[in-house]
């Protein structure tokens, strides 16, 4: 496990230069030049900024954070495109599990377990709105995390165009479709999406996905939990592949 | 919810002689003359006994609890002979899931979850060393409890031979079995049987299962969870069922 943390202004900007993985950088609302040049640095990285109140930098540490804190990210992110060319390389159909705004460590670290079981090339999650991949996520997961692949992009639509751009069908599994999972085509490259149980599959990802299945429901909840409807689904690739 | 706990000797007998809802009862290790009678009571209804120190009742309760405290269900628990007399009744194929000492309480909340829309008939729970179903358990399974039947006998070897003698083959789902589930006829009255992640299942239950089954795995950790294991078996029953 790598540490978690990175403070002061000097330290920061030696993590963000040197291309280490940074979760977020959480930096105090008021601006002094210097913060404001690393902001920069770190914009220029794509590495996610929050502005926050002084209590919080010190309740994260009592050192002299100097107005910014990196949260580092436990794990190296992988690239899609050497994940997407490595599968074609090896002769697979790429198998990838796109998380929208998942912002439970647990439901986040679940779904990376049954995920890695069911073959999974990478996850896809964006840079932000997500639960971060911290040691818990890592627990949760069962040490999967430390097996599959983990890809970032700055936003998921970004992530679908460069996907599909590569031959990769996006596959919502969503209650607001037409067909069942069960009925399907799932051979072949493809994309999973799944989203939070709250809001579901933002609206962008739901346009770029060429197919969009329910899981049947027989009961009277008609509520799965995410890492359950992941599940499900991500085995019924395994089944179709199998077969 | 009904009141989860009733203390006191005479309160705790009238619980078990009106027939209420018991998960068990804790009792002090010394036993005086009216304990001794309170617990043949109790074994003759098949209410299961914990014996405990002082202590652990004076944390439960600081009122006078005379030595014993009962532990009330959340939940009404079913007949296992109506739930299948019922499907049968209704030109259905009972549907099963038998848990064999699932201990985790969100892992048997989540399993619940899942079989309910799933549209099992009953979750089959043994009375003794499986999680219990209070408030948190509801609470995992996202009410999915308060529609689910829940069946309780004293083994689980016992409610395998009732429900084989109805007609219903056990499936039970483990990693030591020669035959996929994606390679199994699910169609038909169907008992899925489930175990804890560390032990399995009890060889009792391995040996009166029709069938064993095996979910396959694609990657390098191999250990799904049980909740979502489960889910898996399920849905295929599900797919099964509604091709």
């Amino acid at each position: 496990m790598k540490k978690e943390i990175v403070f002061g202004l000097h330290p920061v900007i030696e993590a963000i230069k040197s291309g280490q993985e940074i979760d977020k950088i959480l930096v105090q609302k008021q601006l002094n030049d210097q913060l404001k040049e690393l902001l920069q640095l770190a914009h220029s990285y794509n590495v996610p900024i929050q502005k926050v109140p002084p209590e919080k930098l010190k309740r994260i540490t009592g050192k002299n954070h100097q107005g910014v804190i990196a949260l580092m990210s436990a794990i190296t992110f992988a690239s899609l495109d050497n994940v997407i060319q490595s599968a074609y390389q090896q002769g697979r159909d790429p198998f990838l599990l796109m998380c929208d705004h998942i912002t439970d460590v647990r439901n986040l670290g679940a779904i990376a377990r049954t995920a890695e079981c069911a073959g999974v090339d990478a996850l896809v999650l964006p840079a932000t709105g997500s639960a971060q991949i911290n040691s818990d996520t890592i627990k949760t997961s069962a040490g999967a995390l430390n097996h599959l692949p983990v890809c970032r992009d700055r936003t998921l639509p970004m992530a679908a165009k460069f996907i599909n751009n590569n031959g990769i069908p996006l596959v919502a599994i969503t209650e607001k479709a037409d067909q069942s999972i069960f009925d399907a085509d799932l051979k072949g490259p493809v994309c999973l999406v799944v989203g939070s149980e709250e809001k579901g599959i933002t609206k962008d990802l739901l346009k770029v996905s060429e197919q969009k299945l329910y899981i049947p429901m027989q009961g009277h909840i008609a509520s799965l939990n995410v890492s359950v409807a992941s599940a499900i689904v991500l085995y019924q690739v395994v089944k179709q592949r199998l077969s």
